[in-house]
């Protein structure tokens, strides 16, 4: 049994978190729920009863074995090294730690020794990453990875529950024939797409959110040289990501072979009948966890590759599910879904 | 002066059309509307005139110069050879004869010689190679094309105004708390991605819409071995194209040395100020003919490759502008916008 605290209890991550350990039946001794001023006094209900959101401060933490941690990578930075002085491992859904040579980057589907070298840290990676790496590393294994393209079709829920107000408000006006304003992003998401997805990094014009895939996929996979290609993009759906992937590998897959590795793979599910319309897509995968995998095809411009469309629920696989899955890991726990 | 006569004036290709024609002033000496038995009868205001849309029968092109046609491929099929044998230039906004070798496939930033070797026909690309093409036209020039990949985000308007008018009430309900219900494609489009556009095409899992990507730029860059990759998507936007292209050329290039080129190409803007948020997107490209382009990057993956992102109006640039430039140019007009 593990007395488990979240930080970030009340944000969009936090929701689904307490949904998740909820159905997984995660063991508990306790949960003890931190957020901000802003939120503290608020309850939750967790299993039947009403847990009162506290205030986190530097000894919120004393008697706590595990803390997941999502309220971004500043309160990450200032209260991991409480939480660890008292004795707790963090799971860390933010980005302080996740290129932190010294902090291990964990999904349970694709390197979970890496989980047990921690020094009382576990970085939970980006969203986006996360969907991606239980489709890579089956391939990997087969054929060794080469090089990986992805251009991404994000949800706005990654942004916060604003981001998804801010759309609905937006579609409204839109429909009542105003002219479009922005409510959340630079330009209008409403009936848009934007080619931009975080914050600019470096002076090559790629984003942050571009980069993590290239340096976390590098960091999960062990294979520090491989070669990613990424474009990160906003498209005007509520929650889940979708991505148009092409994987190119030393030793030629197929289609075939490679829709056999995928549904075999843990936590990927293949949704591949383009006859009968069955392919994933952000509605339906909407509140389901692991990743969903279509559109398999040998690549038409190259002779070593095949094309792959992947789709997760950002705010369960892509966030608050893997850490749940992190903790089932240090825990020994089996998940009772 | 041109005696001109549109096939599918009442479309969303041919509305845009007639608008294109006017602000292009384009010399007529009479415009003849042309359309089936469900909307003959009706008019169109053009120039201060209203101008009768006609029944297109197998003689209504008798007198005509060019007849300019976007009416789908079966009606292409059955009126192109009586309109070439009233001695019209017929310029097919269809698929119907895209791959016919004795069939000219024209983009006048890019192949504009190859206009005047018809026989007759003239075909006009599919939307989402159309604004493509001109982008690799000068990199290729420079450089040598190796390798294209390309995933859309591609509207709905191309599907019709059908398709425009179930997106707008698929997002009303949706707004309303209703379950989601696909009135248009196979699956809901309002707050969902569809990685399909178009139809299957021969058994290795292929939309039409993606052959027409690899198949329709080799034809129009004459290059027949070209490789490319295409994943097709449509997206809860109302009009205008979207793509996230990668293009790998045989000589290094580089994004300075790219942008450089495309600020200088026909038919290209360059808008690439993400500091100033500032990239291309759907809803700001909306109504303007030509090719932008945004999010000039080196490929992290390809050290031969850049990153691009190129929106298009594809009623206008991918449909109904480029059929008049191509009229421009075998009447030696010249535009006056």
């Amino acid at each position: 049994m593990t007395r488990l605290a979240v930080l970030g209890a009340t944000g969009a991550v936090g929701e689904t978190l307490l949904k998740v350990l909820a159905e997984r039946e995660f063991p508990l001794d306790e949960l003890r729920l931190l957020a901000s001023e802003r939120s503290a006094g608020q309850t939750r209900h967790f299993r039947g009863e009403d847990v009162e959101v506290q205030l986190a401060t530097e000894d919120a933490f004393d008697g706590i074995d595990i803390a997941i941690f999502s309220a971004g990578a500043a309160r990450s930075r200032t209260f991991a090294p409480h939480a660890v002085a008292a004795g707790a491992v963090v799971i860390d859904n933010s980005s302080a730690f996740r290129m932190d040579p010294e902090v291990p980057l964990v999904v349970p589907e694709v390197n979970p020794q890496a989980a047990f070298t921690h020094k009382g840290v576990i970085a939970n990676p980006n969203c986006s990453t996360m969907q991606l790496v239980p489709v890579l590393k089956p391939l990997h294994d087969a054929a060794g990875l080469e090089h990986v393209t992805v251009s991404t079709y994000q949800s706005v829920s990654g942004t916060g529950q604003k981001a998804i107000d801010g759309l609905r408000r937006e579609a409204a006006r839109s429909l009542r024939g105003e002219t479009a304003t922005a409510e959340v992003y630079a330009h209008p998401i409403a009936f848009n797409v934007l080619p931009f997805a975080g914050a600019l990094q470096g002076d090559d014009g790629y984003t942050d959110e571009e980069l993590k895939l290239v340096n976390e996929s590098r960091k999960i996979l062990d294979l520090p040289n491989l070669r990613v290609s990424a474009t990160c993009v906003r498209v005007p759906v509520v929650n889940c990501h979708s991505e148009a992937v092409w994987v190119t590998t030393r030793e030629r897959l197929g289609a075939a072979r490679v829709r056999e590795l995928l549904e075999a793979a843990p936590g990927v599910t293949v949704i591949d009948d383009p006859v009968g319309n069955a392919y994933p897509t952000a509605l339906e995968i909407d509140g389901l966890d692991g990743v969903y995998v279509g559109r398999i095809r040998d690549d038409l411009g190259d002779d070593h590759g095949v094309a792959l469309w992947v789709v997760a629920d950002n705010l369960r696989k892509g966030a608050a599910t893997n850490t749940v899955q992190i903790a089932e890991l240090l825990t020994g726990v089996t998940a009772k879904r």
